[in-house]
C-alpha cells in the first residue's frame, strides 16, 4: 500500500481543534524541531559507537530482539519468545532465521495499533529508513529487503545516524563494576560525538542480588581499595564515582523495590555489611541498607556534583518460569503501588533543602503524580521530577504527566524529556513524539488564555531542550 | 415539552471538534451500528425468556425497583427505599402504588443529569418506547400511561425486544447450585434466541458466607457426588462446570474481597475444608481457601475451556443498617484499593503462560489500569482485561479506560464491551453509549495521525463485536 | 509590555472548540457571572473587616508573605524564605524591604507559568488593580508603585473590596479556643457584610499536639465548664459550638492524619482522656481518640445542625528543618494515600443514613474520587463531596474532579465551590476560574447531547451558587 496521507502527517499528534493544531505546529516547527536531542538517561549499548564499523544489524536485530516493548506484545498474544529469536538462558533453541522472525512481527503488526511502540516503529521505518509502505504480512519481505540493504550503507552506521539524528549528548547506564572500556575507546577514537556513562551502583548496593559478594570483590579490585568494612566500601564507591565522572558522567542512577530512605549509625551499617559478606543478610537488612546507601549517595552527590536519579516501584522479572528460561529484561517487569511522602522524608529532611543536590525521581505509579511528587517537587529545592517513565512514556501518559504535575510542581521543577531506550534507531521517534505532545499541550494553554505565545515558545524550548540540559548539567 | 434537538441527537457523544465528530459518526454508522449485540456478562433474569408471555412489567418494575443504579441516587438525596417500593427483608411495609413511585422518580430525575444512568434512561424512553417528552414531575403520569400501555403489547415482550435489540447472545450469571431450569426451559421451548448461563461458584467457595454448608450439601445432591473431602468437593465442581457447559456456558465468574491467589498442598486444603464444615474456618482460612480455589478454577478452565472471569475489590453491603432492613444489592457496594501485581502472581506464574487459559480481570480501582493491569495484560498470554466496570461503565470512565489501558496493554489484550446489567431494556442503551465513546476515541486517533481509517474501522469492529466474541468463545 | 490579547481574554479557559467556547461563554455570562460569591470555607483573617480602616498592605504583604502557594514555588527553586520576608520562629533575620521581595518575585514570575497561582495573580493584578503590564523583572517596580498607590485608597480597603467582589458571605476558620472577638467586633460595628466563623476544634481534640493541655484549660475557662473528665470535655465542646453558632457559624471543620472513625465505650474515652492529661497518651490513643471524637461531632451536628467538614490525608510540616526555623504553613504539607471505604464506615453506618447530618468530605488523593468517594456520596444521604481541594483547586484538578465524581455521585451530592484561601484579594480570581472551568465542562455536555441548555443553565447556577448555599445552610 502506498503511503497514505495519515502515515506520519506533518501535523500528527496535534489537535483535534484546528486552531490548537496551528499553534502547536508553530511551536513545534519554529522552536522544538530545530533543537538538538539531549539524551540524559538511556540504555543504548556504547559498543555501537566505540567500533567505527558497527552496524545496526538485521531488521530483527535492530527492531525486535533487543526491544522488550516489542516482543512482550507479541508474547502476550501467545507467540513464543523462541519464535522471535530471543536468546534463552536454559539452552532452549531459538529461531535463527531473521526473515521468519520479521514475518511473524509483520503479520502481527496490527497488535501495535494505538500504542507508542507502533508509532515509534512507523517513524523508524519512514523517517529513518524512508520506507513508504505500511507494514503488514504482505509487505514484510519487501520491507525487510529495503531495511537490510540500507543497514549496510555507511550513512546508516550508528555514528552517522548519531549525527543525522542531531544528538548533542547521549548518556548510557553502566554498573559500578563495569570497566567503561567502550567509553574509553570512544574517547580514544577521536570521534566527536558525545557519549557519557551514568554511574549505577545497583550491582554493589543490593545485598541480596545474586553474586553481590563477587561484585564487591571486583569493585575493590578496580578501585584499588581493600574492602573489609563499610567505610572502605564507601571509599571504593566514592573512588568509582570519581572515575565515572572523569569519563564524562554527570549523573548516577538507582533502582530498587521500595524507597525507604533512612540512616543508621556507622556501626550498624558495618554490622549489616559484615552480615551480608557472610551471606546472612535478611531482606530487611537489604532494604535498610539500600535506604542508608541512598542517603550516602545523596551526600556524595552534594560533594561531587553528580545528579542523583532514583526510579523505584517495579517488580522485576514477575514471570518466574519465563525468567528461568530467558533471563531478565523480557517485558515482565510489573509496577506496583509506590509511596514517596513517608519514604523520601528522611533523605529530603537531611539533604533536600540543599540546592547543591539535584535528585531526579521517576515513578510508574501515576496516582503519586498529583498526590505526592508534584507537592514535594513544588517545595524541596533539591527535588526534580523525571518525565513520564517507561509504560507512561506514551501519548496519553505524557499528557497525564503534564496535566497532573505542572499546575502544582511548576514546569521548572521537572527534569525535561529523556528517551530511556535500548533501541538506538528509535531515539528521534521518541523525542519527536514527546515534543509534539508538549507543543499541543502548550497550544491548549495559549488558546485558553493561560499562556501567551512568548511564554509558550520559552516553555517549548525548555521542555524540548533547556530543562534536560540544566537538570543533568550537560 | 416536545423533544428538543439535543435529546439523543444522531451525533450524540461525539465531538466536540466537528472533524472528529464526522469521523466518529462514519465509524459508528458504517461499522458499529449494524453489528449485533454480544452480551457475554450480565445479570438479566432468564425467566424473562423462559416464559413466552412474560412482560417487562410496570414502569417502576422495569426501570426503578430492580435497578440499584437508579434507586441509590434517590436514596442518597434522602428518599427512603420504602417510598420506592424496594422490597424489605425485615417486614417494613413498602410503597405498592407504582404510579406514586414513578412520580417521585420523575420529580427527581434532575439528579441523574450528566450521569450514565440518566443517559440510559433517556434512551430507553425514547428509543425503546418512543416517548418524545422530557421526563419531569409534570410529564410523569403521561409518560407512565404511555409506558404502561406499550408494556402490554406483544412487540414489547422480552423475546420480541431481544430480536429488536439485535442481541446475538445474552449470558446470565448463575450460582453453582442453581438448577438452570429456566435455561433448560428456554432450550426446550424451541425459541431461537441464544441465552447462556455463566458458572459462578461463589456460593460454594466462600467458606464464611451464611449458609455455605447447606450450599455444599445442595451441590453434592445435584451433582450426585458425596462431598466428604476437598477432593470430592473439587470433583463436584468439575461435574457442575460440565453441566453448565452442556447448557451453553462458555465462562465462569468469581467475586471476592481480595485476590490473593496461591496454592496449598492437598492435605492443607482438606484440613481447612473440614474446619469449615465444622463451622470453624477463620477469615484467614476463607481468604486462603479462595486463593487456592482460584488456582483450581484456572486449572479446570485450561481443561474444559471455560473462560475465567474475576472481579474483586468491592466492599459488599457497606451500609449495615440498610442491609439489615433491605438485604443485598441495594446500591451500597463500595470499592476500595486493589492490588494485582503481587496477588495475581502465583496464578499467573503457574497458568498465565498457557494460551489455553483466558483469564478476564475486572477492577473498580482505576489507579491499577496503567500501573498494574495494562503491563500484566501486555505480557501474560492468558490475561485479558475486562472493560470499564460498574461505576466506571460511564462516558468518562470508558474514556479513561481507553486512555490508561490501550497504549500499554494493546487493544487486543482487552475483552471487548459487556453491559453487566440487571435491566434488560437498558441493554441497547449501554452498547450504544460504549460504541459511541469508542468511535469518538478512534476518530481522535485518526485525526492525530495515529491510525488510518482502514485500521480505525477494523478496531471499531473488534471493539463493538469481535473482541467480545473471541474472548468469550461465543 | 502592553496588555496583549491573551492576557485574561473574555473567553479565557473556554474551548478550544469554538462551539464549546460559545456555549461556555453563554452559560458563564448569563448565569454564573452575575451571581454573588458564596465563600463557605476559607482562611481569611477576620481582622481585615473588624477594623474599618484596615488595608490590604504592601504588594508583598498582600500577595507573597501570607501565601504559601506563592513562596513555596520560589523556595523550590532555591530562593531562601528569608529573602522573601517570611517571618522566622528561630530569630533568623528576614528581608524587610518589600520592594526587594517584590523584585525577586517578579524576576521569577515565569515559575508560575501554567499554574493556577499564576492565573490568580494575573487576575488580581488586572481585574482587581487594573494593571495592564505583564509582570516581569523589568516591570516589577512600576507595578509595585501602582499597587502601593491603590492600596491606600478607600475603595481598595477590605470592606470596599468585599462589596466590589460581590461576596454574599465569607466564612473564616477558627479554633475552638479562639475568642471570636473580631467576629464580635464586625457585628458590633454595624457593617453589613456577612462574615461567619467556622468551628474547628483541632486544637482540643488532637491529644498529642503541643500545648494540648493548655488548650483544654482555656476551653474550660471560656466555656465556664470545669473539665475534669471526658463527659465534661464533651459538654464544653457542645457549649462552644453553641457560642460559635450564635456568632453565625453554620459549620465545623476537622483535620487529621488518618480518618479511622470508630467509637469506644464512655469509660474507655475517659481513660484515654485522663492518660492524655497526664501526658501519657500514645499515638494509637490519639488516633483512636480522634476517631471517637469524629463520631461525637457527627452526633452533635445532627443535634445542633452545624455542617460537619472533614479533610484528611496531609503530612503537615513535612520539612522538619524548615519547620524548626519558620514554623507551620510554609508550603510543605504533603499529601499521602487516603482510605475512606473502611475508615468512614463506622461513622456512616451510625449516622450516615440520617439526612439531618451533612458531612462534607475533602481529599487530596484523587485516586479516591471515583473509587471510594463518589460511590459513597452516591449512596449515603448524609455525605456530600467537597470540591477539588488545595493543590487540586486548579484548572486540570477541577476538570478531573468533575470527570471522576459526577457520573457516579451525581452533581447534587457535591458541595459546590469554595476558595479555601488565605489571600483575600484572590477570592474573585478563584471563583472566576472555577466558574469558567465548570461552564466549559457543561458546554461539553451540551455539545455531546448529554444535557440541554435548560439543564445546563440550572446546573451552572447550582455549581456557582446554589449547591454551596444549600450544603452549608447559608
Amino acid at each position: 500500500m502506498a503511503n497514505p496521507a495519515w502515515y506520519l502527517p506533518a501535523d500528527r499528534i496535534f489537535g483535534p481543534d484546528p486552531a490548537q493544531r496551528r499553534i502547536a505546529q508553530e511551536l513545534y516547527e519554529q522552536t522544538a524541531a530545530p533543537l538538538p536531542l539531549v539524551c540524559p538517561h538511556g540504555h543504548v549499548d556504547p559498543r555501537l559507537f566505540s567500533n567505527e564499523s558497527a552496524t545496526v544489524g538485521t531488521p530483527a536485530e535492530m527492531l525486535i530482539i533487543p526491544d522488550h516493548y516489542v516482543f512482550r506484545m507479541l508474547y502476550s498474544q501467545g507467540i513464543p519468545l523462541e519464535a522471535l529469536g530471543i536468546p534463552s538462558v536454559d539452552g532452549t533453541p531459538v529461531e535463527q532465521d531473521h526473515r521468519k522472525i520479521w514475518q511473524i512481527f509483520a503479520d502481527n503488526f496490527f497488535l501495535f495499533r494505538a500504542t507508542p511502540t507502533g508509532f515509534w516503529l512507523m517513524f523508524v521505518l519512514k523517517e529513518v529508513f524512508g520506507i513508504d509502505e505500511k507494514l503488514s504480512g504482505k509487505t514484510a519481505q519487501s520491507i525487510y529487503d529495503q531495511l537490510a540493504a540500507k543497514a549496510c550503507l555507511p550513512e546508516f552506521g550508528p555514528r552517522a545516524l548519531f549525527k543525522r539524528f542531531h544528538i548533542e549528548v547521549l548518556c548510557t547506564t553502566d554498573y559500578a563494576t563495569e570497566s567503561l572500556q567502550h567509553h574509553q575507546a570512544i574517547r580514544d577514537s577521536g570521534w566527536d560525538g558525545t557519549i557519557r556513562p551514568t554511574f549505577r551502583p545497583d550491582d554493589v548496593i543490593h545485598l541480596l542480588r545474586p553474586g553481590w559478594r563477587e561484585k564487591v570483590r571486583v569493585l575493590g579490585e578496580i578501585t584499588g581499595v581493600e574492602i573489609g568494612s563499610f567505610s572502605s566500601f564507601i571509599q571504593a564507591i566514592e573512588n568509582r564515582r570519581a572515575f565515572f565522572k572523569k569519563l564524562g558522567a554527570t549523573a548516577t542512577d538507582h533502582d530498587g523495590i521500595t524507597l525507604r530512605t533512612g540512616e543508621f549509625a556507622p556501626q550498624e551499617a558495618d554490622l549489616i555489611f559484615q552480615r551480608a559478606f557472610q551471606g546472612q543478610a535478611s531482606p530487611e537488612d537489604a532494604e535498610r541498607f539500600l535506604g542508608h546507601m541512598l542517603m550516602e549517595e545523596a551526600r556524595m552527590s552534594i560533594e561531587d556534583g553528580l545528579v542523583m536519579q532514583v526510579h523505584f516501584g517495579s517488580h522485576r522479572n514477575h514471570n518466574q518460569p519465563l525468567y528461568d528460561r530467558f533471563g531478565p529484561d523480557r517485558g515482565c517487569d510489573i509496577p506496583f503501588q509506590a509511596e514517596f511522602t513517608r519514604n523520601l522524608r528522611p533523605l529530603l529532611n537531611r539533604y533536600g533543602n540543599d540546592p547543591h543536590l539535584t535528585l531526579v525521581v521517576f515513578t510508574l505509579d501515576e496516582s503519586t503524580y498529583s498526590r505526592e511528587l508534584a507537592p514535594l517537587a513544588g517545595h524541596y529545592p533539591a527535588l526534580k521530577l523525571g518525565p513520564a517513565w517507561w509504560f507512561n512514556d506514551s501519548i496519553q501518559g505524557m499528557i497525564r504527566y503534564r496535566e497532573h504535575v505542572v499546575e502544582t510542581a511548576g514546569l521548572y521543577n521537572t527534569a525535561g524529556f529523556n528517551d530511556d531506550t535500548r533501541s538506538f534507531v528509535s531515539i528521534p521517534a521518541r523525542h519527536d513524539l514527546a515534543r509534539r505532545v508538549d507543543a499541543n499541550w502548550l497550544a491548549g494553554l495559549v488558546l485558553r488564555g493561560i499562556a501567551d505565545m512568548e511564554d509558550a515558545h520559552a516553555m517549548m524550548y525548555d521542555m524540548a531542550y533547556g530543562l534536560a540540559k540544566k537538570t543533568y548539567k550537560l
